[in-house]
């Protein structure tokens, strides 16, 4: 199949620059120094290619994740590092052989991991992104009353998701010390073996973390690509322009496809002026005519995967594979 | 089944305002005067609802939705007001039994009608959205160009998506004319029943469409509230409490689960900070505890509810049916 036969829009990743990103980061972090976020790309043949590079052990963000991954036979030791106020369904998954570890920040949250019959957990301190996470001052206590409870709590974990993105990196690295202070001092508090934390914007800076919770260097954005580095856009949505003007032209790939909350996505050459539902409106660089691919490249790559049912995985023109979007929904 | 009982984020819909709604819409335009649109909710058993309001021609903007259409038994009239470059699964459609009716604004998309063996189509004029659309002055030469190579050209549809979203009502009808005046213009040229036209906003001041392609009413959104029209807000994301801080609480609605292209969503009663993946971080106008579920409301209803597998339509805590949204895709 060649990626001219593709219905569009599709989502379109490039083999080699996948590959090349995993083993940059494979070399920076091997093994279990990397916990790979699967909330970036919500697939589980990209996830078993991450494990191929020698990461066992993966991050997720909502239930359905921990279940698909584990479905799938990468389920050695899964994090979901958010909050649940039913542990219900991990509780299941835990007790048919999976390992589940659950994120708690409240005694709430400790009580539905227990009411749940998930047995480990790690606490959630808030390192200064106003979301999720404790107090660190309360870290301590919250350990005690999980063991008090019969939980094993494993350690820490903080996203310092108020840093991940800053642009300049001499930036990142001044605001991450006080951040990840906090949080080995928590874990002092807490005990375990993991302090888990960081992103693709700070794999190379985190320093004090254990493991590093990265998705989104497998794929890259145009917001990640403004950070500089070493990691190269391998993931598009691939259009067919369908009208052209003669100051403008649209193709089919619209919101519905690629998303907007870091704002407008972009066309190599050409300027985007905007999208509706399923068209993007932009002025090219060339003259393009209708029939033509083109490619859009997403501004942020975490909600533009979960809008599609299928990554196609390609080497130039030639579609080599397809892997399902496995990993969405609730 | 009870709300609390939903797995968050879920899609709900009160089943008295929708009914509300589309009584209020068929009132105004009953029959064939509204042609709606299935982009806005992309789920054939609200379509079927809308058919029971006595609407049986509907719009669709991707090929998926007309495929979906005309398998759910709805295919009696299926408007595509959308261009595309390969119209072979709408030949295939049209030749299984479905009316299937295509915009066109070039030589190359009426070349891809013949090529596809869709019969009928209607031109497709820009009336001021740099969009789809020919120049009102080239919708005769077309139309001539189209039934030349033996297609039925049904008639014109220009969509004044510069106008609709408006929050001023005069700043509205001030637009509306001059936009319609050369649809009507280019119609004159062209021939045919249909002049199709409008959306939600302008369902009633459009007077120059023979149809209206209206689908935000059924649902709204916040954006369309703040126009003032008869429709009221039928859907919204139940979601669950998973974090409270002295400041903000965390509740698991992310932008994968609605969208932000119309900015933040809102929830009532409270301050809505910011949207991360899977979370919305907002102060809460009164104490919440974690566990509790609240509620927020789409910014705009279309890609909200493309990021959802299924609507569970209620009433007040009851859960009353749950429809696929089974339109998604292309």
């Amino acid at each position: 199949m060649r990626t001219g036969d593709l219905t569009t829009p599709a989502l379109v990743v490039e083999a080699a620059r996948l590959e090349a990103n995993l083993a940059t980061m494979a070399a920076v972090l091997p093994g279990a120094r990397l916990r790979p976020h699967v909330k970036a790309h919500k697939c589980t043949a990209l996830a078993r290619r991450q494990a191929a590079h020698g990461h066992r052990r993966f991050t997720c963000a909502t239930i359905a994740e921990v279940e698909g991954m584990a479905a799938a036979g990468l389920g050695e030791d899964l994090l979901l590092a958010n909050e649940v106020a039913d542990a219900g369904r991990l509780g299941r998954l835990a007790r048919s052989g999976a390992r589940v570890t659950l994120a708690v920040d409240s005694e709430e949250t400790i009580a539905a991991a227990v009411a749940g019959g998930v047995g480990e957990v790690v606490i959630d301190v808030n390192v200064g992104l106003p979301r999720c996470g404790c107090d660190p001052g309360d870290a301590g206590r919250l350990a005690e009353s999980a063991r008090a409870r019969g939980l094993l709590v494993r350690g820490v974990m903080g996203y310092e998701g108020h840093i991940v993105g800053l642009a300049d990196r001499a930036r990142r690295i001044e605001m991450i010390g006080p951040a990840m202070e906090a949080l080995v001092a928590a874990h002092d508090d807490v005990g375990g073996e993991l302090i888990s934390a960081g992103g693709t914007g700070t794999y190379d800076i985190n320093t004090w973390a254990t493991e590093i919770q990265a998705g989104s260097y497998a794929l890259m954005d145009t917001a990640y690509t403004e950070l500089g580095l070493p990691f190269g856009q391998a993931l598009y949505v691939e259009a067919t322009v369908i009208s052209v003007s003669p100051r403008w032209a649209v193709a089919d790939c619209g919101l519905k496809a690629v998303a907007m909350d870091h704002g407008n996505p972009t066309i190599e050459g050409s300027e985007v002026w905007f999208f509706s539902d399923e068209h993007v409106t932009f002025e090219p660089g060339r003259p393009v005519t209708v029939g033509e691919r083109i490619r859009v490249t997403p501004a942020h790559v975490d909600p533009t995967v979960a809008k599609h049912r299928t990554i196609f995985v390609i080497d130039g023109d030639d579609v080599l594979e397809s892997w399902s979007v496995d990993l969405r929904g609730w």
